[in-house]
């Protein structure tokens, strides 16, 4: 049997089709669904799917059968390959990431896979193994399902990010969890841009975080082993679809969400939701505002409840954050507990985090 | 034409009637109407509705129109009586109140105003006047409605409060604020207890509240014409449909809602929305715990949120606090904004508030 060695998006993918994360998506994507969900964010049979489950493949021919290799090394199963197509990737570049230009980081990585595409059933006989720091968070929808059932939650806020968690994160989660049962703080630990934080260091972070600042039995950590698209308004919805699946009944969606540069407007994420019907995506969007810390108020708010002009805001650039902790300063406590910073002021200076 | 001179407590069921605020209630209910609202929460078309609303008189026979005078003197307008019952006012107070027991001010009220109830449809020539503090905020549900349309708010919540907003009350209402368009304060200026603070005093709390502490954009301050009942979950249900015909498409219920002493569960007021199918009431039920300072976030935070034990937490009770603003102290600032204790000072000292 002929092998495929995956990439580590498509190790990501074959990972949530095998364990319901990408529920009702069960394989690789065929032609017929790529088309409806690019042109209309929709599977064939009409129900919301945003962006295509794609396998693209140099190699690979209709009737074979593929055992397939994660990219980390695991034998994870088999692909029945019932279809060979190629996509027009300008044109799914266009409508799901809303622009050609590859120096949009999801649609170089969508031109660097290549448009000779394999379909087919996939049968898991593992599932991907992560690192060390990650390990411990993997959970698979029926797990978490089952874990927020143990502890009595009939709600729960999902919370993705692909970032470590500031004052700001912090105090959008615990907003949103004021009216519900439960969070999910669920980071995403796929591939991201190289200029991201690594997801080691990221866990460390939330590890930190929580145990410091969220009463334990409200929260709980998993880990989302997508690769991130940054496709904005298109990936807001299936970010939330996929904590739908991991049994989230509410989903934080901030300005931006899933932006990158300028490519998205900042409500564009939160606009989308209006596309479907209430109800559609089993999962109820919660639109927040940037946070930040009020100098009037003294405490966390957005420009939804603060009094206050830009002069009394807490506001730093993710740049000269970076600096700081580079040069090992931590950063005000209004806009990053000291915990964290520590863990990334010795990420940043390449020691092990004291955790 | 023969008159009938209302209580305070019918002149603001005579406004709420008028205004639409009870609707789809227009008049004051007949015996077939108390029977099912009070058996069952339902009009006798079965929708919602938990608290009769009725006109108890020694005075007043089928047929006779009686010209309405309210208790502060407007000539409101007329009634057409159509029918005269007795009302079993054990079973009001043990269905409405869950009590016969007349320590309760709510059932004390039932029992005091009598069992001979008369019925009929009204009609509004004029609504009551209301204290100079007060009648600034005066907004039928038409006028509030259409403010919230002008703001652009298409999501409101609503806040139902018979005291000064503290600190753990401004916390709820923001964040409630942060996942919908606007807030809507609303306290209720009708009856209260002896022992409440007046509504002239609290108004000038919420105004210099709202003045420091909210963006004024996001806020509106109204108030609700009636009477407290003091029953718990039943008068949840009965805050909540009020505030759907103002206009709110939320409402926050805390713990105890318009409870008093220890009649009621903590939560009863929170599991009473689950006797009603999902959109029957119109407005969606916020459920909150208490809120206080928590020592280790620096910030306000709720049991859900905290991760502090008691000894962690800010916490003063009632009686401390009147102790302190009796004596001209304000309470420390994690419990109360500096403005609305030097309201709450000078209304103890009996001083004109200095706003």
């Amino acid at each position: 049997m002929s092998e495929l060695r995956l990439t580590a998006r498509q190790t990501a993918d074959f990972e949530l089709l095998a364990n319901g994360g990408f529920a009702p998506v069960e394989g690789f994507q065929g032609h017929a669904a790529w088309e409806t969900v690019t042109e209309s964010m929709r599977l064939p049979d009409s129900r919301p799917w945003p962006i295509p489950v794609t396998l693209p493949s140099e190699t690979g021919e209709v009737g074979e059968t593929l055992t397939l290799i994660g990219h980390e090394g695991t034998r994870l199963g088999t692909l029945v390959v019932e279809e060979v197509y190629e996509r027009d990737l300008q044109r799914e570049a266009q409508q799901v990431y809303r622009t050609t230009d590859d120096s949009h980081p999801g649609v170089a990585a969508l031109y660097r896979e290549g448009s000779r595409t394999l379909a087919g059933p996939i049968q898991a006989d593992a599932l991907p193994s992560h690192i060390d720091a990650v390990a411990p968070y993997v959970m698979t929808p029926d797990q978490t399902r089952a874990a927020f059932a143990e502890r009595g939650w009939s709600t729960v806020v999902g919370f993705q990010t692909r970032n470590p968690i500031h004052r700001a994160h912090e105090y959008l989660t615990k907003a949103a969890l004021e009216i519900v049962d439960g969070l999910f703080i669920h980071p995403i630990v796929g591939e991201t841009k190289d200029d991201d934080i690594p997801a080691g260091t990221r866990m460390r972070c939330y590890e930190v975080l929580i145990e410091h600042y969220y009463p334990a039995e409200r929260v709980l950590l998993g880990i989302n082993p997508a690769a991130m698209r940054y496709a904005g308004p298109r990936e807001a919805i299936f970010h939330a679809l996929v904590r739908a699946n991991y049994g989230c009944t509410h989903f934080i969606v901030g300005r931006d969400h899933a932006g990158v540069g300028d490519w998205y407007g900042t409500y564009d994420a939160q606009k989308i939701f209006e596309e479907f019907e209430p109800g559609e995506l089993g999962i109820e969007p919660l639109r927040f505002e940037h946070a930040f810390w009020c100098k009037i108020s003294g405490g966390m708010a957005t420009t939804k409840t603060s009094p206050s002009g830009p002069e009394d805001r807490v506001f730093l650039s993710g740049t000269k954050v970076r600096e700081m902790l580079g040069r090992g300063e931590r950063p005000p406590q209004e806009f990053t507990r000291p915990e964290v910073a520590d863990v990334l002021i010795d990420a940043y200076a390449g020691e092990p985090a004291p955790v």
